[in-house]
Protein backbone atom coordinates (compact mmCIF):
# COMPACT_ATOMS: atom_id res chain seq x y z
CA UNK A 1 0.00 0.00 0.00
CA UNK A 2 1.07 3.99 -0.54
CA UNK A 3 0.97 5.44 2.37
CA UNK A 4 -2.34 7.60 2.89
CA UNK A 5 -2.87 10.90 4.58
CA UNK A 6 -5.62 13.02 5.08
CA UNK A 7 -5.61 16.90 6.12
CA UNK A 8 -8.55 19.18 6.64
CA UNK A 9 -8.16 22.74 5.69
CA UNK A 10 -9.77 26.14 7.57
CA UNK A 11 -8.35 28.98 5.34
CA UNK A 12 -8.63 29.43 2.48
CA UNK A 13 -12.00 27.98 2.23
CA UNK A 14 -16.11 29.87 0.86
CA UNK A 15 -18.21 30.51 3.11
CA UNK A 16 -22.13 30.38 2.21
CA UNK A 17 -21.95 33.37 -0.15
CA UNK A 18 -18.96 32.17 -1.55
CA UNK A 19 -16.27 34.96 0.47
CA UNK A 20 -13.38 33.68 0.79
CA UNK A 21 -13.06 32.98 5.14
CA UNK A 22 -10.89 31.35 7.57
CA UNK A 23 -13.13 28.74 9.27
CA UNK A 24 -12.68 27.51 12.98
CA UNK A 25 -11.69 24.62 14.55
CA UNK A 26 -14.24 22.33 15.16
CA UNK A 27 -13.34 20.01 18.68
CA UNK A 28 -15.36 16.77 17.26
CA UNK A 29 -13.83 17.47 13.78
CA UNK A 30 -10.48 16.67 15.28
CA UNK A 31 -12.23 13.29 17.12
CA UNK A 32 -14.11 12.45 14.49
CA UNK A 33 -11.27 12.38 11.56
CA UNK A 34 -8.80 10.91 13.65
CA UNK A 35 -10.87 8.07 14.42
CA UNK A 36 -11.62 7.68 10.62
CA UNK A 37 -7.95 8.15 9.67
CA UNK A 38 -6.85 5.76 12.45
CA UNK A 39 -9.64 3.18 11.29
CA UNK A 40 -8.46 3.72 7.67
CA UNK A 41 -4.61 3.43 8.10
CA UNK A 42 -3.50 6.84 7.39
CA UNK A 43 -0.37 7.54 8.56
CA UNK A 44 -0.97 11.29 9.92
CA UNK A 45 -4.14 13.71 10.04
CA UNK A 46 -3.14 16.92 9.14
CA UNK A 47 -4.98 20.45 10.96
CA UNK A 48 -4.33 23.38 8.79
CA UNK A 49 -4.95 26.86 10.31
CA UNK A 50 -3.25 29.77 9.75
CA UNK A 51 -4.23 31.06 13.34
CA UNK A 52 -1.94 30.72 16.08
CA UNK A 53 -4.61 31.20 18.15
CA UNK A 54 -6.61 28.46 16.80
CA UNK A 55 -3.71 26.11 16.66
CA UNK A 56 -3.14 26.49 20.17
CA UNK A 57 -6.82 25.36 20.48
CA UNK A 58 -6.25 22.74 18.90
CA UNK A 59 -3.21 21.66 20.83
CA UNK A 60 -5.22 21.82 24.10
CA UNK A 61 -7.77 19.60 22.51
CA UNK A 62 -4.70 16.67 21.96
CA UNK A 63 -3.11 17.10 24.80
CA UNK A 64 -6.34 16.88 26.81
CA UNK A 65 -7.11 12.92 25.53
CA UNK A 66 -2.99 12.64 25.30
CA UNK A 67 -2.46 13.24 29.08
CA UNK A 68 -3.90 13.07 32.43
CA UNK A 69 -7.31 12.68 33.12
CA UNK A 70 -8.62 12.19 29.31
CA UNK A 71 -5.85 9.75 28.95
CA UNK A 72 -6.97 7.56 31.25
CA UNK A 73 -10.85 7.94 30.51
CA UNK A 74 -10.56 6.34 26.90
CA UNK A 75 -7.11 4.98 25.15
CA UNK A 76 -9.04 4.76 22.01
CA UNK A 77 -9.56 8.65 21.66
CA UNK A 78 -5.59 9.06 22.44
CA UNK A 79 -4.54 6.33 20.02
CA UNK A 80 -6.36 7.86 17.06
CA UNK A 81 -5.24 11.82 18.44
CA UNK A 82 -1.86 10.46 18.02
CA UNK A 83 -1.80 10.51 14.46
CA UNK A 84 -2.95 14.52 14.15
CA UNK A 85 -0.13 17.11 13.22
CA UNK A 86 -1.46 20.86 14.05
CA UNK A 87 0.04 22.35 11.40
CA UNK A 88 0.06 26.50 9.83
CA UNK A 89 0.11 26.11 5.89
CA UNK A 90 -0.92 23.15 3.45
CA UNK A 91 2.94 23.28 2.98
CA UNK A 92 3.97 22.54 6.05
CA UNK A 93 1.76 19.42 5.71
CA UNK A 94 2.88 18.68 2.57
CA UNK A 95 6.81 19.04 3.72
CA UNK A 96 6.28 17.13 6.83
CA UNK A 97 4.47 13.77 4.78
CA UNK A 98 6.94 14.14 2.56
CA UNK A 99 9.78 14.29 5.30
CA UNK A 100 8.04 11.15 6.79
CA UNK A 101 7.62 9.12 3.39
CA UNK A 102 10.60 9.94 2.02
CA UNK A 103 8.44 11.17 -1.14
CA UNK A 104 6.33 14.38 -1.83
CA UNK A 105 2.61 13.46 -1.32
CA UNK A 106 -0.03 13.73 -4.34
CA UNK A 107 -2.64 15.99 -3.25
CA UNK A 108 -6.33 14.46 -3.59
CA UNK A 109 -8.37 17.44 -3.60
CA UNK A 110 -11.81 16.73 -2.72
CA UNK A 111 -15.44 18.71 -3.28
CA UNK A 112 -19.15 18.21 -3.15
CA UNK A 113 -19.09 20.23 -6.82
CA UNK A 114 -15.73 19.69 -8.43
CA UNK A 115 -16.10 17.04 -11.10
CA UNK A 116 -12.61 14.82 -10.93
CA UNK A 117 -10.89 12.84 -14.29
CA UNK A 118 -10.10 10.44 -11.77
CA UNK A 119 -13.05 7.77 -10.78
CA UNK A 120 -13.06 5.73 -7.35
CA UNK A 121 -11.02 2.53 -8.77
CA UNK A 122 -8.15 4.65 -9.85
CA UNK A 123 -7.94 6.15 -6.81
CA UNK A 124 -8.25 2.68 -4.78
CA UNK A 125 -5.53 1.12 -7.94
CA UNK A 126 -2.84 4.04 -6.86
CA UNK A 127 -3.41 3.99 -2.91
CA UNK A 128 -3.19 0.00 -3.61
CA UNK A 129 0.39 0.20 -5.34
CA UNK A 130 2.86 -0.71 -3.20
CA UNK A 131 5.80 1.31 -4.54
CA UNK A 132 3.56 4.39 -5.62
CA UNK A 133 3.82 8.23 -3.76
CA UNK A 134 1.97 8.97 -0.74
CA UNK A 135 -1.60 10.31 -1.22
CA UNK A 136 -3.02 13.28 1.02
CA UNK A 137 -7.06 13.69 0.63
CA UNK A 138 -7.50 17.19 1.15
CA UNK A 139 -10.62 18.13 2.85
CA UNK A 140 -12.41 21.73 3.25
CA UNK A 141 -14.53 23.51 5.82
CA UNK A 142 -16.88 25.90 5.29
CA UNK A 143 -18.71 25.77 2.11
CA UNK A 144 -15.59 24.41 0.42
CA UNK A 145 -11.97 25.13 -0.06
CA UNK A 146 -11.11 28.42 -2.49
CA UNK A 147 -9.83 28.58 -5.77
CA UNK A 148 -6.40 28.70 -4.94
CA UNK A 149 -6.25 25.53 -2.76
CA UNK A 150 -8.03 23.50 -5.80
CA UNK A 151 -5.56 24.63 -7.91
CA UNK A 152 -3.14 22.69 -5.40
CA UNK A 153 -4.62 19.29 -6.17
CA UNK A 154 -2.70 16.64 -8.62
CA UNK A 155 -5.95 14.54 -9.04
CA UNK A 156 -9.58 15.56 -7.82
CA UNK A 157 -11.69 12.46 -6.12
CA UNK A 158 -15.26 12.39 -7.50
CA UNK A 159 -18.05 13.93 -5.30
CA UNK A 160 -20.30 11.40 -2.99
CA UNK A 161 -23.61 10.91 -4.58
CA UNK A 162 -26.33 9.73 -2.91
CA UNK A 163 -29.69 8.72 -3.66
CA UNK A 164 -30.98 12.09 -4.05
CA UNK A 165 -29.92 15.49 -5.31
CA UNK A 166 -29.22 16.72 -1.62
CA UNK A 167 -25.23 16.54 -1.54
CA UNK A 168 -24.44 18.85 1.50
CA UNK A 169 -22.71 16.19 3.85
CA UNK A 170 -20.96 17.33 6.81
CA UNK A 171 -17.72 17.23 6.07
CA UNK A 172 -16.75 13.92 9.26
CA UNK A 173 -19.67 12.15 7.21
CA UNK A 174 -17.82 12.56 3.43
CA UNK A 175 -14.44 12.51 4.95
CA UNK A 176 -15.37 8.84 6.30
CA UNK A 177 -17.59 7.62 2.90
CA UNK A 178 -14.31 9.29 1.14
CA UNK A 179 -11.58 6.60 3.06
CA UNK A 180 -13.92 3.63 3.14
CA UNK A 181 -14.41 4.14 -0.79
CA UNK A 182 -10.53 4.37 -1.19
CA UNK A 183 -9.29 2.15 1.97
CA UNK A 184 -12.53 0.10 2.70
CA UNK A 185 -12.69 -3.40 2.70
CA UNK B 1 -36.10 0.93 -3.85
CA UNK B 2 -37.71 -0.08 -0.61
CA UNK B 3 -38.46 2.94 1.65
CA UNK B 4 -34.92 3.24 3.57
CA UNK B 5 -35.79 4.69 7.91
CA UNK B 6 -32.65 5.47 9.92
CA UNK B 7 -32.63 5.94 13.98
CA UNK B 8 -30.64 6.55 16.32
CA UNK B 9 -30.71 5.22 20.10
CA UNK B 10 -29.91 6.80 23.71
CA UNK B 11 -31.31 4.08 25.51
CA UNK B 12 -30.43 1.50 26.29
CA UNK B 13 -26.79 2.06 25.28
CA UNK B 14 -23.16 0.67 27.53
CA UNK B 15 -20.82 2.59 28.55
CA UNK B 16 -17.07 2.27 28.36
CA UNK B 17 -17.07 -0.22 31.17
CA UNK B 18 -20.18 -2.09 29.79
CA UNK B 19 -22.64 -0.74 32.13
CA UNK B 20 -26.44 0.33 30.53
CA UNK B 21 -27.03 3.53 30.15
CA UNK B 22 -29.04 6.61 29.08
CA UNK B 23 -26.68 8.63 26.44
CA UNK B 24 -27.31 12.37 25.79
CA UNK B 25 -28.72 13.49 22.79
CA UNK B 26 -25.73 15.36 20.50
CA UNK B 27 -26.81 18.63 18.84
CA UNK B 28 -24.03 17.45 16.19
CA UNK B 29 -25.60 14.30 16.11
CA UNK B 30 -29.05 15.45 14.98
CA UNK B 31 -26.98 17.40 12.03
CA UNK B 32 -24.87 14.89 10.41
CA UNK B 33 -27.28 12.22 10.86
CA UNK B 34 -30.32 14.18 9.12
CA UNK B 35 -27.87 15.83 6.74
CA UNK B 36 -26.53 11.90 5.83
CA UNK B 37 -29.90 10.81 5.65
CA UNK B 38 -31.31 13.59 3.24
CA UNK B 39 -28.11 12.60 0.97
CA UNK B 40 -28.98 8.82 0.84
CA UNK B 41 -32.72 8.97 0.05
CA UNK B 42 -33.91 7.83 3.45
CA UNK B 43 -37.66 8.77 4.23
CA UNK B 44 -36.88 9.58 8.12
CA UNK B 45 -34.70 9.60 10.66
CA UNK B 46 -35.84 9.00 14.19
CA UNK B 47 -34.47 9.83 17.13
CA UNK B 48 -34.48 7.89 20.10
CA UNK B 49 -34.74 9.28 23.68
CA UNK B 50 -37.11 8.34 26.62
CA UNK B 51 -36.19 11.71 28.60
CA UNK B 52 -38.74 13.99 27.72
CA UNK B 53 -36.24 16.80 28.75
CA UNK B 54 -33.93 15.70 26.36
CA UNK B 55 -36.97 15.06 23.79
CA UNK B 56 -37.50 19.14 24.42
CA UNK B 57 -33.81 19.82 23.79
CA UNK B 58 -33.86 18.21 20.66
CA UNK B 59 -37.06 19.96 19.19
CA UNK B 60 -35.46 23.16 20.39
CA UNK B 61 -32.59 22.42 17.62
CA UNK B 62 -34.84 21.64 15.19
CA UNK B 63 -37.20 24.62 15.56
CA UNK B 64 -34.55 26.55 15.75
CA UNK B 65 -33.19 25.82 12.15
CA UNK B 66 -36.72 25.63 10.47
CA UNK B 67 -37.92 28.41 11.97
CA UNK B 68 -37.13 32.48 12.30
CA UNK B 69 -33.14 33.13 11.80
CA UNK B 70 -31.66 29.49 11.39
CA UNK B 71 -34.41 28.74 8.73
CA UNK B 72 -33.00 32.05 6.49
CA UNK B 73 -29.47 31.50 7.46
CA UNK B 74 -29.31 27.90 5.84
CA UNK B 75 -32.47 26.52 4.26
CA UNK B 76 -30.23 23.04 3.94
CA UNK B 77 -29.89 22.45 7.16
CA UNK B 78 -33.66 22.68 7.52
CA UNK B 79 -34.27 20.46 4.34
CA UNK B 80 -32.12 17.66 6.26
CA UNK B 81 -33.27 18.28 9.35
CA UNK B 82 -36.88 18.62 8.25
CA UNK B 83 -36.73 14.24 7.93
CA UNK B 84 -36.27 14.04 11.66
CA UNK B 85 -38.73 12.95 14.26
CA UNK B 86 -37.99 12.89 17.72
CA UNK B 87 -39.63 9.71 19.64
CA UNK B 88 -39.67 7.89 22.93
CA UNK B 89 -38.77 4.39 21.85
CA UNK B 90 -38.22 2.26 19.30
CA UNK B 91 -41.74 0.73 19.42
CA UNK B 92 -42.71 4.26 18.41
CA UNK B 93 -40.28 4.94 15.49
CA UNK B 94 -41.22 1.65 13.87
CA UNK B 95 -45.58 2.31 14.24
CA UNK B 96 -44.44 5.76 12.26
CA UNK B 97 -42.79 4.22 10.01
CA UNK B 98 -45.21 1.08 9.39
CA UNK B 99 -47.82 3.80 9.21
CA UNK B 100 -45.75 6.51 6.24
CA UNK B 101 -45.07 3.06 4.70
CA UNK B 102 -47.88 0.99 4.80
CA UNK B 103 -45.62 -2.13 6.31
CA UNK B 104 -43.64 -2.74 9.26
CA UNK B 105 -40.01 -2.33 8.93
CA UNK B 106 -37.41 -4.65 9.31
CA UNK B 107 -34.81 -3.69 11.95
CA UNK B 108 -31.05 -3.81 10.67
CA UNK B 109 -29.03 -3.81 13.55
CA UNK B 110 -25.26 -1.85 13.22
CA UNK B 111 -22.33 -2.62 15.58
CA UNK B 112 -18.88 -2.28 16.24
CA UNK B 113 -18.72 -5.92 17.13
CA UNK B 114 -21.37 -8.01 16.37
CA UNK B 115 -20.69 -10.74 13.42
CA UNK B 116 -24.64 -10.67 11.41
CA UNK B 117 -24.79 -13.54 8.49
CA UNK B 118 -26.31 -10.46 6.06
CA UNK B 119 -23.57 -9.53 4.12
CA UNK B 120 -23.74 -6.09 2.02
CA UNK B 121 -24.45 -7.06 -1.26
CA UNK B 122 -28.02 -8.84 0.37
CA UNK B 123 -28.49 -6.03 2.06
CA UNK B 124 -28.00 -3.52 -1.09
CA UNK B 125 -30.40 -6.05 -2.59
CA UNK B 126 -32.99 -6.00 -0.03
CA UNK B 127 -33.26 -2.06 -0.89
CA UNK B 128 -33.33 -2.41 -4.51
CA UNK B 129 -36.22 -4.72 -4.55
CA UNK B 130 -39.41 -2.31 -5.02
CA UNK B 131 -41.80 -4.22 -3.54
CA UNK B 132 -39.67 -5.51 -0.31
CA UNK B 133 -40.54 -4.26 3.35
CA UNK B 134 -39.06 -0.67 4.56
CA UNK B 135 -35.38 -1.39 6.04
CA UNK B 136 -34.94 0.48 9.52
CA UNK B 137 -30.84 0.91 9.95
CA UNK B 138 -30.36 1.26 13.67
CA UNK B 139 -27.48 3.07 15.28
CA UNK B 140 -26.68 3.41 19.00
CA UNK B 141 -24.67 5.48 20.69
CA UNK B 142 -22.55 5.36 23.63
CA UNK B 143 -20.51 1.97 23.49
CA UNK B 144 -23.33 0.10 21.41
CA UNK B 145 -26.45 -1.19 21.85
CA UNK B 146 -27.35 -3.19 24.54
CA UNK B 147 -28.37 -6.99 24.29
CA UNK B 148 -32.22 -5.95 24.75
CA UNK B 149 -32.18 -3.46 21.30
CA UNK B 150 -29.93 -6.15 19.62
CA UNK B 151 -32.69 -8.70 19.99
CA UNK B 152 -35.70 -6.49 18.56
CA UNK B 153 -32.48 -6.81 14.66
CA UNK B 154 -34.23 -8.54 12.37
CA UNK B 155 -30.82 -8.64 10.71
CA UNK B 156 -27.24 -7.62 11.61
CA UNK B 157 -24.87 -5.39 8.87
CA UNK B 158 -21.09 -6.35 9.08
CA UNK B 159 -19.05 -4.55 11.29
CA UNK B 160 -17.00 -1.56 9.45
CA UNK B 161 -13.64 -2.77 8.60
CA UNK B 162 -11.08 0.11 7.82
CA UNK B 163 -7.25 -0.82 6.76
CA UNK B 164 -6.67 -1.66 10.39
CA UNK B 165 -7.56 -3.32 13.88
CA UNK B 166 -9.27 0.20 15.37
CA UNK B 167 -12.79 0.04 15.09
CA UNK B 168 -14.06 2.89 16.86
CA UNK B 169 -15.52 5.26 14.48
CA UNK B 170 -17.41 7.61 15.98
CA UNK B 171 -21.12 7.64 14.99
CA UNK B 172 -21.60 9.93 12.47
CA UNK B 173 -18.62 8.41 10.78
CA UNK B 174 -20.00 4.62 10.98
CA UNK B 175 -23.77 5.76 9.61
CA UNK B 176 -22.46 8.09 6.75
CA UNK B 177 -20.11 4.99 5.96
CA UNK B 178 -23.02 2.28 6.36
CA UNK B 179 -25.74 4.28 4.38
CA UNK B 180 -22.86 4.52 1.36
CA UNK B 181 -22.78 0.84 1.47
CA UNK B 182 -26.47 0.78 1.48
CA UNK B 183 -27.39 2.91 -0.86
CA UNK B 184 -24.45 4.91 -2.20
CA UNK B 185 -24.18 5.23 -6.21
Amino acid sequence: MASLYIAIAHYPVIDRTGKIVTSAITSLDLHDLARSARTYGAKAFFVIHPVADQRAFAARVLDHWQTGHGRQFDSRRREALDLTRIVATLDEAIAAAEAASAARPLIAFTSARAQGATGWDEARAMLRRADGPPIMALFGTGFGMAPTLAERADFTLPPILGASDYNHLSVRAAAAIILDRLCGR
